[in-house]
């Protein structure tokens, strides 16, 4: 189940509205085949591990290890449970029930049915990993994931908002695959507006898999040459606010882009709103790589999943642009607490990570 | 050596104006005794070595590990080499010579001449230590260490100046720890002023060994009240601008206070007199805690060496105190680089520590 996982994790960012699932195939204790759910969550793990032995005689009587309940439902593929029992395999285990609605039980109940074992094994990682699937299905809550890249002393660009580049190549590249193991980014205007990124995944063989982008600009002032809406790959989201204008909605007709609108809360957009519509649309895990605020109004509300902080050996002083915004902490008491997962020396730079306490 | 170097660790910081040296008697092949210098610096390390033989006559075709030159002039103690022709040594293992005008060579040719072996065997450890020692006599420039205790977001307040604590116990041990690995400290006129601390060593056992303070207080400003003047058993230094109102010094009469007059240099003290003048009085290894005033100035000019950053899993905001303070860095090209040595946990905190690029 262990090696399930890991095939499960292969799975993680790329299997759109999917979850990540991974199964192993074992017969006379040898493996004889492994699957991982594929780009765009087709074919799902079963039958791609099933789909990789020619001589499918050797399933008969042989064990699959799912790190999910098989699928018992027709969607873009005929449900996983029909292909475990023409195969002939014997014996299923299954690591989690799968607890969207359209399954929950009834794929395990199927193969009982057809006097196929069913026998359940827990496994934490999996555990974790098909919670973040169900939360996003069922809580309509990604899991959300933000980067930080910052001096020593946490500051991200100079006072004349130079930030290129503060940390080395290595964490760079590092940062560069959270964007492929994260289905959607989550940014803020100014960052399109002031930085004009492409927000893609530059690694490479993997730039296929770059993350759909969600971009909050209550009164949709980004201009339509930025980088972000040259990609025809993927989607471009665009949270705005509610009864804009008419002509402003017009300028991103030609272009990739869906435009989403949400309410003002206190004169920003309610990102609230704005992460159970992304939930919604599918995404599962969400890379928040800034702007500071953004990040901080996540803090603030406590909505930061996972935090990785990459610090390079570098000083920029006070007058830098500061990580971390406005928390409106003055006493000690107040201050905002982390949970230390882990650090490590990336080279010259160091990269913590933190999660929500 | 290696053991002599593990001597020689144990010395750090409480030898006073002698260098930190360790040494290991050996005799067939065992190990007969083992010595360092000891607190105030006398004895001196090989005197502590033979002292502690009850049958002196053991010591008769022993052989010597010194991690420094034996001493070859009288000084508060009798010179070394003396001890070691009268004990019946016959070979002597040298790390380092004792770059010392009053030593310089002469401990081993003493030796040499008595027909005692002496044969060099070079140690990086113990090199770099010596090295501590030989700056502060010969370039009268103490080793810089420069500790911060901060958020995750740099900042070492919050913006009401509540500190306590940012880091967690353990973390605060480590730091008394360097303070007793110090023989000096030196700290801006407004820490005294606004968190009147007092600046000991607070380990069990170790607090005898709480470092000299040094203060930049150029109009001496401090009144006699804070805790700092309070301990009789280290010195407290002030460094305060030239020709100043006579009344003004005067009030420190009652109290174990040594004012030293520096210039001043664009309005400021010259820290660079004041570090000449620290090494003079004997401060090899320097430890500076804040404010963050004076470590920025420090870092400016190059002098920190050694930077431990204690960071805790906490976040302030931009309206917090920063650690650092302006550094004039608007582009990236001319940011502060300092070289990443370790990272650590500290249960929820973690420890890096910098050294000078």
């Amino acid at each position: 189940m262990d090696l399930a996982f890991r095939m499960a994790s292969r799975a993680i960012g790329t299997t759109a509205n999917n979850p990540a699932v991974g199964c192993v195939i074992v017969k006379d204790n040898n493996i004889i085949s492994r699957g991982w759910t594929q780009p765009s969550g087709r074919p799902h793990a079963e039958v791609h591990a099933i789909n990789q032995i020619r001589d499918k005689t050797s399933l008969v009587g042989a064990e699959i290890y799912c790190s999910l309940e098989p699928c018992s439902h027709f969607g873009k593929t005929n449900p996983c449970v029909e292909s475990i029992i023409k195969s002939g395999i014997s014996k299923v285990y299954v690591a989690s029930i799968d607890k969207n609605p359209l399954v929950n039980g009834k794929g395990i109940a199927k193969l009982k049915k057809l006097n196929i074992k069913v026998q359940m094994i827990f496994n934490r990682d999996i555990d974790e990993l098909n919670n973040i699937f169900f939360n996003s299905k069922i809580k309509k809550r990604p899991l959300i994931i933000s980067k930080i890249a910052s001096t020593l002393d946490s500051k991200i660009a100079t006072a004349s908002s130079e930030s290129k580049w503060i940390t080395n190549s290595l964490s760079r590249s590092h940062g560069h695959y959270l964007r492929f193991k994260c289905d959607a980014m989550l940014v803020g205007k100014n960052t399109i507006l002031l930085d004009n990124p492409d927000l893609r995944c530059r690694l490479n063989g993997l730039q296929l898999f770059s993350p759909n982008i969600f971009i909050l600009d209550s009164n949709l002032e980004i201009p339509t040459k930025q980088k972000i809406f040259k990609s025809k790959k993927r989607q471009v989201y665009i949270f705005h606010r509610k009864n804009l204008d008419k002509k402003k909605l017009k300028k991103f007709n030609k272009f990739n882009v869906v435009l989403l609108p949400i309410t003002l809360k206190d004169g920003v957009l309610d990102v609230n709103e704005a992460i159970l519509s992304m939930a919604e649309l599918g995404a599962q895990r969400v890379l928040v790589e800034g702007g500071a605020e953004l990040l901080t109004q996540l803090i603030n509300k406590k909505l930061v999943d996972i935090l990785y902080w990459f610090r390079a050996s570098k000083l920029i002083g006070k007058d830098g642009l500061n990580a971390v915004s406005n928390l409106s902490v003055s006493k000690m008491k107040s201050v905002k607490e982390l949970k230390l997962i882990s650090s490590m020396q990336i080279q010259t730079d160091t990269l913590e990570v933190y999660e929500r306490k």
